[in-house]
């Protein structure tokens, strides 16, 4: 733990600690909520008339009406529910599901399965470098025609706004396709209560869990006139669009933090945006050979997501835990998950030493102080250690390989004569990300101007590494050959020198 | 509201209030249990604890292994997801499922949207008069093949427990058809909590509302071995069985609830079925014309359901609401819904004027009694009043009609002379049940022994309340024909008096 004083959680996108006043909520409609609102007696039309009330407040936040308002039982069951009832509603003009590369892995997992079982395809648009849709590839493959079309407010791992305005335009523009308009469906989740909410859509979910109310509550908002047909089994209730029994104390005390963040929305949103800012220079100033990824400008203001390269991101995670900082990481080397984040792989950046901070509705400048002081000397001892993916010995990075670059230049000491036709290799097979990179990093530096690096890898990770570093240090990645002859999933990655 | 107190609430298999434990659990876990449980740091492996506890300590209860045990958003989401799971997971099998026609309607909803997605059927199996699975049906039902087979521990509208030891033994047996036995889900959500749960199964749901715990939480237990794909988008949660972030604090007081309840679970259910006893008693005893329905003896301890003739369900379920008691009714009377209950149809019971009464955990013996003394005037009133369903004018039942009957005759006056051939005619077209039934049992005492009289209705609700009432008073049951020349819904049935 911190030295200097208590825990500081920094991983608010994941879902907060509850708010106090949903917290009064919930225990108030354990009281006077708890009963089914379908039921005639007393207590189900106490539940049903606060359940009604809460309706109203969560669509007036949405700009939504009432009618047009349900609740489900999560952010994901309302994504999938959204995404698979929308699609087989429009199922007769087209199969094909079209959303960002960066949404939320519920709805990539809902247009997946929903567009196999209808037969027909999901296509990931790309996007930029910033995780900002490309609009005109967007429209492009909204002209291909498109049942349902899938945009975040904002992303969830980087904070990027998305163009949900010209992506209802390109919705819009897509009425000459038979079908007419093709429906928007957008995911707010990560946005609704730090910013305002996107003013059209066809369909919009949000997760109570992100805006400070209970886990257990999602919404989803479908525009009068937007065609929707049940994609799994229903009930009576929630419109025939989300089955089983209304939480209705939960969704109490979910619209009650909702409301009391949208009172104080503006406010707090711009202290936060200004604490971003001083850790995205903070950041930048005092890490050495940091990424910070993310759109600097158009992005919500509580999240901010940068890449140490050199380290990994799992034993960096844990070392902040053991500072006493809790954070999130897109990183390929975290142990929940081997694969990397989609959204850094689609963004292109390094998916290595990813942390992802994300700033609870409650957070002081103290915190972000401690953060601040603590984040270089944390990321400086990971750095200096072995990287917990290491399966073999040798070819540790020498201590502060990283702290030791230049944040301009490659990072790297002076270069060594060796001016061979054959290109230099370096073999990281076997080894974890981040070392293919650590050691790119440290041989590019021995071969001369316009000379050519292979390193052999097998870890997936390289495949995103090597390219995104190639870029960030400016030199030109050539491509990748498989080497069968050295194992099944040995790859050779080509990088020139290029400075 | 009851001059005598407060009001009583009995419908707890609707849902009760939230057990003070579990309370209690739910506001420790929003300190200690609110974060991500599959986030590395402190908060997450805390919450990640707890969410262990809690699974080994539901698994217990339900003789599962912990890793057969996943939680869900609801019981509804459980059922929903196991149907669709197991079906799929066998539909190289088969793609038939077998249900009994008295399940939960998410079961049969389930049932019904999977195999039309598959390309199979769904088939229902009869139960008898007192709601209780014909196990040579149903065995014979397996033997065409099936991928799946759902029956649940016991009914939740009229307490009957079920034959699940048999059920299981034509499971086993259906081994010699391809692909061996059948999976049997069971339906525990009416009976955990209750009475013992079951033995065997290869799956089980049940719902944490039912026993006092949270809303929002259900279990999905499946045994090792099973065949299940998921059917769903599905994430890496819950053994890619449940989608979507596990509501950590609800699941320990959902937890917290089942260990206390299965703590008191002999007492309890030892004084609820003697008060249940004694209802039934009181019931058939204190009010004229009641069916009271059900297995008399194999039954959940806390369930009673009744029938009263000649009453509509959803003035009787109004009229007790003023008078400070809170009932459930399968009637087909009530507001929300103008199907009869599915189970109190299948078996072929008097589908109006129905009460289920359904004791919570903390009922007293004072409130029960309270209950019984209301009861007899509560019903002659709405007996005495018209029915909420006439259309027309005239034709209202004579005050006291019910009430006037004795219980073992046919309830209705000395027969008139009137000997044609022509069947009389009672035209109860355009009117709403219990009318028809009404008018039925005033005309049969005027017509000779062995004499039919024609019944004309249009509302469904005649359908299966002209036939249970004949079984009910040992007349005979003729048939129906649709009379085309009165409308599109006009059928006539016809009755014969035996006695």
């Amino acid at each position: 733990m911190s030295a200097a004083g208590t825990p500081v959680f920094l991983d608010a996108a994941s879902g907060e600690p509850m708010d106090p006043v949903a917290r009064e909520a919930y225990l108030a409609a354990l009281e006077d909520g708890w009963a089914d609102p379908d039921r005639l007696y007393r207590e189900g039309r106490r539940a049903r008339m606060l359940l009604d009330a809460a309706r109203e407040a969560v669509a007036e936040v949405l700009r939504a009406r009432p009618d047009e308002t349900v609740f489900t039982t999560s952010g994901t069951a309302a994504l999938h529910l959204a995404v698979a009832g929308l699609a087989q509603g429009r199922s007769r003009v087209s199969r094909r599901i079209v959303t960002s590369a960066v949404e939320h892995s519920a709805v990539l997992h809902a247009a997946e399965y929903t567009a196999a079982r209808l037969g027909g395809e999901h296509v990931a648009v790309a996007v930029t470098r910033l995780g900002r849709l490309r609009v005109e590839e967007f429209a492009q493959a909204l002209r291909g025609g498109a049942a349902l079309a899938c945009v975040q407010h904002a992303n969830h791992e980087v904070g990027t706004v998305q163009p949900v305005e010209q992506a209802w335009e390109a919705c819009l523009d897509a009425a000459g396709q038979p079908g007419g308009p093709v429906a928007l469906l957008v995911d707010a989740a990560a946005a609704l209560g730090r910013i305002p909410p996107p003013e059209h859509w066809s369909a919009l979910c949000a997760s109570a869990r992100k805006w400070g109310g209970p886990a257990g509550v999602g919404v989803l908002a479908v525009r009068k006139g937007t065609r929707f047909a049940a994609a799994w089994p229903q009930d009576e209730r929630e419109q025939g669009r989300a089955p089983g029994p209304v939480n209705v104390p939960a969704v109490l005390a979910a619209a009650a933090a909702l409301r009391a963040r949208e009172a104080e929305r503006e406010t707090v949103a711009a202290r936060q945006r200004a604490l971003v800012e001083r850790i995205r220079a903070e950041v930048g100033r005092t890490v050495p050979d940091v990424e910070i990824v993310g759109d600097p400008e158009r992005r919500l203001p509580h999240i901010v997501t940068f890449s140490c390269l050199y380290a990994a991101g799992e034993a960096l995670l844990l070392e902040l835990d053991r500072a006493g900082f809790s954070v999130s990481s897109g990183s390929s080397c975290t142990a929940s998950t081997l694969t990397p984040s989609h959204v850094l792989e689609a963004m292109g950046v390094i998916s290595h030493g990813n942390v992802r901070v994300s700033l609870p509705w409650r957070i002081t400048d103290e915190e972000v102080d401690r953060f601040l002081a603590a984040l270089p000397t944390t990321v400086a001892r990971v750095r200096a250690e072995a990287p917990g993916g290491v399966r073999e010995a040798g070819g540790q990075p020498s201590n502060g390989t990283g702290a030791a670059e230049s944040r301009s230049g490659a990072g790297v000491p002076e270069a060594v004569g060796s001016g061979g036709a054959e290109p230099e290799t370096v073999d990281a097979l076997g080894r974890m990300c981040p070392i293919p990179v650590i050691e790119l990093a440290r041989r590019i530096a021995r071969v001369p101007l316009g000379a050519t690096i292979r390193v052999l890898a097998d870890d997936p990770a390289a495949r995103l590494d090597i390219p995104a570093w190639s870029e960030l240090r400016r030199h030109s990645y050539l491509g990748e050959t498989p080497v069968p002859e050295r194992g099944e999933s040995a790859v050779a990655y080509l990088v020139r020198r290029e400075h």
